[in-house]
């Protein structure tokens, strides 16, 4: 009797779980970002060209933390407070006026990033990620954190917006794959009723896994290339090369540990 | 002498045409519009489920003119100051208080269109329609029109913004569908550098021209479903089945003739 209690239970408690599956949802643009609730969902901010992509690279390497900010001035006055601070990040393809480094993964090897702190300003992944003050969790994803990101949104429990940088607003290819590469990944553990994400999907399907080539016909290919940075577009989407969630902490994004 | 200066300036002519394809964007939700400039602008309206193929249906079927409007009230007063005039529109699925048919293209066949003036109001693709107004021209387009719009857009010469109603400003799955269906159809007519077109394309290749379908996956279908509106949606997804082009003149909508 006792064993039938037992698997009636689990049987409902089965039939419970898939009905009240969380949801999935992506935000293509931050203009679109209103039409979501982020309040106790789990945030992904993506930017894989490539803010979110040198954030984990660093993070993994040993930084101490990443402080991400707006503005080159800010970034330059956190550097003068903070001992054992870089300051980074570029503007059209070149490290900005006042700032040390810039905003390639590959610039951050242990050796160079291991205990500090990185200050880094982008245009597009740091202005979402200040948008949104009412998420559950904010992490970031990128293709090099890509399996580490689904192993924590399965694990949550809870609602995720999957929220793309884009750039100026406008629609891109690169963060719509990776969205994409995620839910199509995660799609039995959550309820996706999201055309946005269903739109991802389709183009992940159409990648064959082959990230890199199909976001060559995307038009931040041909920008980066104009500038010689073809290697920090192949570095920015090999899968799991930094398997770690970078999770956001007050100001800070640190490494996500259980 | 004469011949070889026609050639020249035939090769020149061709060159210059080349490079200077007229562009072709996507913009995927009214929210994004302001990103996108539409004066002297080619803009085709698509709001697949259903108001576009409703609206080239119904002027196909030989309606005198279509006047989408935003409201359901003033759907009723141009109904009462216009002689033959059919008033129609939907909320939630069933004709709205006031109005006398539906927005299904179905409702509208030569026997009862006729002559007549069809005043429609649909709440995503009237909204849009309505929010440009310095486009060289205003088409809308469905898969009922799909190359007719396609030959339209390649003979004007000049750029194209294919613009999604989308649901309620979020990005819908039937919408870029179409838009990439034309933009595959079209690009060796254009240049395309923008992402949101690729991403069509994308899709509209993963679909490979089963665009019923393909749709069956998205948030729309399983909407109108509940409605019992499957055979709508067919009726919506099925190519070519009426070959003209709806073009804006003022507040009407007429066949486009050369």
């Amino acid at each position: 009797m006792q064993i039938c209690k037992a698997i009636f239970l689990l049987i409902i408690r089965i039939s419970f779980m898939n009905s009240n599956k969380p949801l999935l949802e992506v935000c293509l643009s931050p203009a679109l970002l209103h039409l979501y609730p982020t309040n106790d969902t789990i945030t992904v901010i993506i930017d894989v060209f490539r803010a979110t992509s040198t954030i984990v690279a660093a993070l993994d390497n040993g930084a101490f933390k990443v402080i991400p900010v707006a503005t080159v001035q800010e970034c330059i006055d956190w550097g003068g407070r903070l001992p054992d601070s870089i300051t980074a990040g570029e503007r059209d393809g070149k490290v900005a006026d006042g700032l040390q480094y810039g905003n390639s993964p590959s610039e951050y090897p242990t050796t160079f990033v291991a205990g500090k702190t990185l200050i880094l300003t982008t245009t597009n992944g740091t202005r979402l990620l200040h948008m949104i003050n009412n998420a559950a969790e904010i992490i970031t994803g990128s293709f090099p954190n890509l399996d580490a990101v689904c192993d924590f949104i399965r694990k949550q429990n809870k609602n995720v917006l999957l929220a793309c940088a884009s750039w100026k607003d406008r629609f891109n290819l690169e963060d719509a794959l990776f969205a994409g590469a995620v839910a199509e990944k995660v799609a039995d553990s959550f309820t996706i009723n999201c055309d946005s994400a269903t739109a991802c999907i389709s183009m992940a399907n159409d990648s064959d896994g082959a990230y890199f080539e199909y976001l060559k016909r995307g038009a931040h290919y041909k920008r980066l290339s104009g500038y010689g940075l073809e290697s920090d577009m192949v570095y920015c989407t090999t899968p799991n090369i930094h398997p770690v969630v970078p999770i956001l902490k007050g100001a800070e994004l640190v490494v996500y540990s259980e």
